[in-house]
């Protein structure tokens, strides 16, 4: 089935025109004595934390106090797992195998999750960080593996997956719970992939452009694409970035336009 | 409370004489390209295993062919977590805080507990590593730490502790399940600690004076000092090194002299 | 020797009395993603850098940057080797031997003077950081084992030591070159060590007062205690922070205050 | 120019027939308690040691005690730099820019040779190891940015290289002495590469075929590919692999048939 079936078909659910969303943004991806991130404001207006588990950033007393900070918000938690590479932050690709990927999630899945439950909550979605995140959008093994690593650890977690790519169709594979992620600041190809970040208009950094982005795509279920052309999109999820220029005005503006029109905010496992 | 009244009060609760015993042994320490071990035999002899975390050995591919392996024989799954020091294995004192402990117990147990329950078994029990262990068993705060950690990922994991250490009244205090852990092959002081490596007879070698020692401990609920006094032991777990000259033999003599005294080998779960 | 005899010889020395002085400051201690001090500004008003070297940060691409950054301005190079604590950003004391310690120092000296070299500059000094300064500064073995390191590189390199310290006597000793180092901005105790920075009043944090005292010890060759007695202190090099809230504005009125008192910077090895 | 051309330059230049050969061989590959390779067995038979730098293996105490080993012997001895990728042993492809690369080989080249120098030695040569050095082969800007990271650190240094590959390239751009490597103990394709591992005898057993294999190579400079063709090549230095089984026996029969054919074994600084 080539992508535009796929597509076609989601379209047909008719799932993808909703008045319901999800924000997410990375946390905790901090380490030692470094901080990066702005969490302590960016925990206000999201509904899901991807927390960084180890292997690219987020050392144990990190993910601790992540942990408390989100719960403490009552934001959903999740896990945020990458190649082992704190050096390259999980932005370079690696030759690792699918084995080898399955058990790098496992293991980040599972020490994340006992944060959480350490604090009486349930971890709620797995969201690929960086390269991993990047290599598993096209390449179905990867995006597999990742998929049966969830899934083993509990059939119960949600799968933060980009829409419409190899992660989407893994999770569907699998039987595994998954939310469809699209980012608003951020142009598309026409072909469903994001416009790359080496083209200049890539990101887009105008608050209420991205906000007027979003409550079209979320109200269409449709994304226009740089070329002009537009695309079916179910989205579950809005990826936020917590650590731009701008980032929080970009939120607190997000917010109030959702408000405005009509769409709540919810973690992804009211809408999964 | 002094050392030698808890002693008494551990005699009196009656516990220590018993007919059951758990052999416990470190597994998994290899890492990468790395092998270190005789995880393929000592595997047939024991009923606990205690599988390195990443921290000191252990990386995920390792844990997942160890918790493949131990759960295949049937033996019981342990998380055996450490300082971060993969250069020093584990072996080496570090400054970290109870805070920094806590963490790092819960991020350890959480990533062996996934392995464990991505094959439907639960992790039954907690055991540190090395230095962490050995500062433990000396420092109410370190073992407080470990205590609070095990109990806030899961109440029903056990702490596998020296017996009569400051770990077991950590336990204790933290409502914590635990088994005490005896070395049959080491000399012990008649203060209940274990008679420094540094000593030329500290470890004790031969298979058979082994094999009589531990039936000794388990049948008499005492251990004879190096220096000829005793103490009383309320043993429920044997620990076994698998990465010594003889240590399959050592296994298999223990075993058998086990079977001939009637002394039954089972995981601890079924014994504390 | 007791250390006030050492005082005295100090003294007969006639070397602390000065009009000439270097100022050095950690550098490079970022890695990968992680941003950490404020080099660009810092490397302004120094005469010697104490470059990081991988083990408490410092990746090869910072350290890269780093010495670009320090030989663009004509500040001198030096190598600030650490325990392997990335986490703990080499402040936690570790259980390493002396034998450990002098790989780890031969290991970091050798990295740092390759990046050196590589600009056609050579490393001009070696200091240790955090937990294993402090350890070194009271245990001679350790600052032994430092001092054997770097001479065993490369004997004209200089050991930039705590005055009065072990790692002075070490130096010595070893038959190395040595930079005696105080800190402006901190309270001593009046047996020459430094006020704890638990008590409230350890670190001086008015700019002219730094200024002021670190000039009184330059042209007296004495320390003020925070008892009030004082000590004499043969001083060749003032620590400056990079990191700290007013950094930048106490690095300025420094260098106002030097100039002034007719006191010239100049790196350490035109010094010792 | 193409490949082919470049043999063809290389068989005019007349160089490729030798009466001399060096044999170097992979060693300090262990790793804190681990234990890789038989360094005490190969290191009689080799004339140039590949000394793990810590990133793919090798950490501090391995690097002091291989140099020892091997300076002990006479052996001459070179960096073997990788990827920092402890975990896959270096032998994963990570997406890393030359920039990192050139880096990562000053980096670690610096830090071997500062223990070759504590022991009053310099450093002969720097091989990559693993994906770096297969990567290298075939990528010319990565062989550049490997060529140009030694020759900043040290011009006298020799970057032992894959005969007739990028990295050869690299090297004569860069103005640096080079040594090419030939592997006796397997097979290659016609246009000079390796015939893929995954080949079922792309690895040859047979210590008395190594041995003619090798003298073959030498005194003929040609080298018959596994589909029977044979192209030239000007072989410097021979790869011995010190873990596999039967490699002890391998190195003795090959020093055996090399003194009978009346060919020198010398370190690569005596042949480039």
């Amino acid at each position: 089935m080539d992508r535009w079936s796929e597509f076609r078909k989601l379209k047909q659910e008719g799932g993808s025109i909703k008045n319901k969303i999800d924000l997410n943004c990375d946390m905790g991806e901090s380490f030692g004595a470094y901080k990066l991130g702005l969490d302590e404001e960016a925990v206000k207006y999201i509904s899901s934390a991807n927390i960084a588990c180890g292997f690219h950033a987020g050392d144990p007393q990190v993910i601790a106090r992540t942990v408390d900070l989100a719960a403490g918000q009552g934001v959903a938690l999740g896990a945020h797992p990458s190649y082992p590479d704190l050096m390259g932050f999980g932005r370079r690709s690696m030759e690792a195998t699918p084995a080898e990927i399955k058990n790098y999630v496992i293991y980040q899945t599972g020490a994340l999750s006992a944060f959480a439950l350490s604090r009486g909550v349930r971890l709620q979605h797995v969201k690929p960080h960086g390269a991993l995140y990047n290599t598993a959008a096209v390449n179905i093994k990867v995006a597999r593996a990742i998929a049966q690593a969830i899934y083993s650890v509990d059939p119960d977690l949600i799968f933060l997956v980009l829409a419409n790519s190899e992660m989407e169709k893994a999770a569907r594979e699998t039987g595994l719970r998954y939310a469809r992620e699209v980012f608003a600041d951020r142009h598309y190809n026409s072909d469903g992939t994001l416009l790359s970040r080496s083209h200049p208009e890539s990101v887009i950094k105008d608050s209420v452009e991205v906000s007027e982005r979003l409550i079209e795509i979320i109200t269409t279920g449709r994304i226009k694409a740089f070329d002009g052309a537009s695309f079916p999109v179910a989205a579950d999820s809005v990826c936020l970035h917590g650590d731009t220029p701008g980032a929080v005005e970009h939120m607190r503006c997000l917010r109030k336009s959702l408000k405005a029109a009509g769409i709540e905010v919810k973690p992804m496992r009211e809408l999964v």
